[in-house]
């Protein structure tokens, strides 16, 4: 409980004030440390996007490079300054947030003229850190309790989507491959027919022109809404659940 | 409680007499003086629509430009009288319909040149009033009541979704670029796929054509599902809860 | 409670013999009535699109004109029986079948030049009373109810909805008109993008091109899905509270 | 309770020990069996699809071709092996198993010349059998009642979709004809439009042009939403009443 403010700092009294500074949020120093971090990952993730537009001038090109060089060092030495200051090193290495920080860097050191820099996304999941310090942890748990409660038919209703598509590709091919045989040309260029089709996107690229395949779809599309109500139906069986429990404990 | 009814008006019964007169709704005269402020925003809004239609005749044109100008000034003299009537003068201007009100006429007074006529559909705000003061008031109190009791849930909600969307504009940019360099141009480009897809509006504008990119939409439609059930089931939740609580109490 | 069986009817008799051939199934008879008037409700409606088709030839069009008088005659002499056997006139004139049986028929004797054929498709209304006789008595109530009990939420979501659609219109005009003035010619023109892009239709013959028009259809999409999410809530926790009604009582 | 293991195996111990080798999955050969004809159901699927993948060489037929051969004779053998060691055969043989074993098995003996081979998707019915076996169960009895306790309003909700569907055709039909004499050539091809629309998948191949058909369109459309949203609701209020059931019991 008594912090001794010596003007030689020991070097436990670093550390600790390191790890605090890592660590906590309570701090000034802390707040400003993960502000900076969560920043310079966002500028990071948006310079992804960044470097994809065509058209970009030579002097954009090496900036957005030195950036990211720039945040892939000061990435790599707060991993290492957070495996050094954890209490329990294996713990952090191997928590989700330890690999998380460990993906976030890796693919700039594996980028030997292979192009695995889109890899670099996976930063945007360091960004659980803000949901995870913030109010919010509450709504986050209760909306895990509630998918945790329903896991068991979630895998079912997949299980059963799965099927369902599987179906409606077999049938629209046989139904629409002699008519469009270039639209429709194998059962798994169906798939992709019956993927648009069932969640209701319709690009409009593939569509049944027999009046057999029309009818199909029909069938499958009245199947198809059914199936989609089913997991918003479950998810707010588990939040009513979930928020009537809290409400009773 | 005693009100006076005097020949000889003096200044305080006519600020009072005005006051009920544009404040409540109680009076004919008041039932009235509502009745044609909501006819007026009502045409005002609609004759915003009618200015843009192709080959409008120069006599139409005027006479739209004349019930502008007639219009704001009713609104006008409305708002002006609203604020010397009402008992807190600061209290009213600040408020939510006191900004509104301001909102509604103020695009006309700074149109000096520069376009900003759109703006005046934020006098459809105005028609806000109407629900207020209709037996409709316990039904919105209710909806906003549940969005209350799930705000976290929501910003959760839109956060998980930006991540979504960017990581399918990211990840079908690297898919389909190098077959539709001119559809699929850079992550920004991308990212209007990715609104019209997870929203299951799917325009066909854009849309992708390998094998990796028509999987990948799978998965990323098979999320995409999962999140859109989720503001569903949680207004669903917060509904049966809200209504429940009503019952008890 | 005693019923005479003579040889000479006696009109009382009579009358009473035609009310439970008319309103009654318990009856073998009424069955068999209900059924022959059913039957012929439904071939009447499906000759409707029958007629529709092109290339038609002459026997068959002829054919569907004498059908189409033979039903007409057939439920003229049955709207006039069930005026005549109610108790009531004027309550079976006035309720909502007796209406549906005169609409059912009367397109037919009006038609004189004008072509009013398609209001037949009013007809449809009559199969209502399938239902009502049936063991789904129970959950049409039970929806009933449930819909009744959030009628002033649905007021409110349909009065937003319009609103959202007329903003969503204006933006969209203002955003697009200039890159694309013969899709977006004006406000109105735009709210059939409005229509078919807050519903997640969306067709693919209009869409934004611009950056600004994108931007904003992400925007009122965001509100849309929202917006549709709510009367989904809205019944799935009437439902449930109809449902709890019913089993505590 | 006693089980002799003698050499010399006798008829009735071979028949048991077949029995649980085929019908339970607690012995590690039941489990191995099980993992063996789940595999080939699952392969043998797999195959409907390659098969009808253009520009198949030869070589790649004939070897679709005999393991088509193999896995029927496998399925056949298990059958009859199924149908000798039940105890009651008549129970097993009639039971939705045993259908689906059959149906299994039967489309590759009546394949004389005629072409049925796509029937083999009913093998898909057999994957139920893993489900079953899993601690899925539970889940799987509560989406089952949940849909019997709603079965009566999904049978409304249909009558009243193809309703729905029915007055769209017309109305479009009407509105369309005039001016789209190939698109909406009948009301049977308007139904076309109707089903696309009213799904929201929304094609694009046919949408409405004039202002009466976009009118209608709307207006159909928002009852459509209404209809949308009912049977995820009759589902979510289904599944929170058995969750709670399940709970109190």
């Amino acid at each position: 409980m008594i912090r001794t403010e010596s003007v030689s700092v020991s070097p436990e009294t670093l550390k600790e004030k390191i790890k605090e500074l890592v660590e906590s949020e309570k701090t000034k120093q802390g707040k400003f440390f993960n502000l900076f971090i969560n920043a310079l990952i966002f500028l990071s993730i948006i310079s992804i996007s960044i470097e994809t537009l065509p058209n970009l001038n030579a002097g954009y090109k090496s900036a957005l490079n030195l950036f990211e060089i720039f945040s892939v060092i000061i990435f790599s030495i707060e991993y290492i300054t957070r495996i050094s200051v954890a209490d329990n090193k294996k713990q952090y290495i191997f928590s989700f947030y330890g690999m998380i920080d460990l993906i976030a860097i890796i693919p700039f050191y594996l980028s030997l003229g292979i192009d695995i820099r889109s890899l670099r996304i996976f930063r945007l999941l360091r960004l659980a850190r803000i949901l995870k310090a913030t109010r919010y942890w509450k709504a986050i748990r209760r909306l895990k309790y509630a998918f945790i409660s329903i896991k068991a038919e979630l895998v079912i209703f997949i299980a059963i989507t799965f099927g369902v598509l599987y179906i409606a590709a077999i049938g629209i091919y046989y139904f629409e491959n002699p008519s469009q045989p270039e639209e429709f040309k194998s059962v798994f260029h169906s798939l992709w027919w019956a993927i648009a089709t069932l969640t209701t996107v319709g690009y409009g690229d593939v569509y049944p022109i027999t009046m057999g395949g029309r009818l199909f779809t029909f069938i499958i599309l009245m199947i198809g809404i059914g199936l989609i109500s089913v997991p918003t139906g479950l998810i707010s069986s588990a939040l009513t659940k979930s928020l009537k429990k809290e409400n009773n404990i």
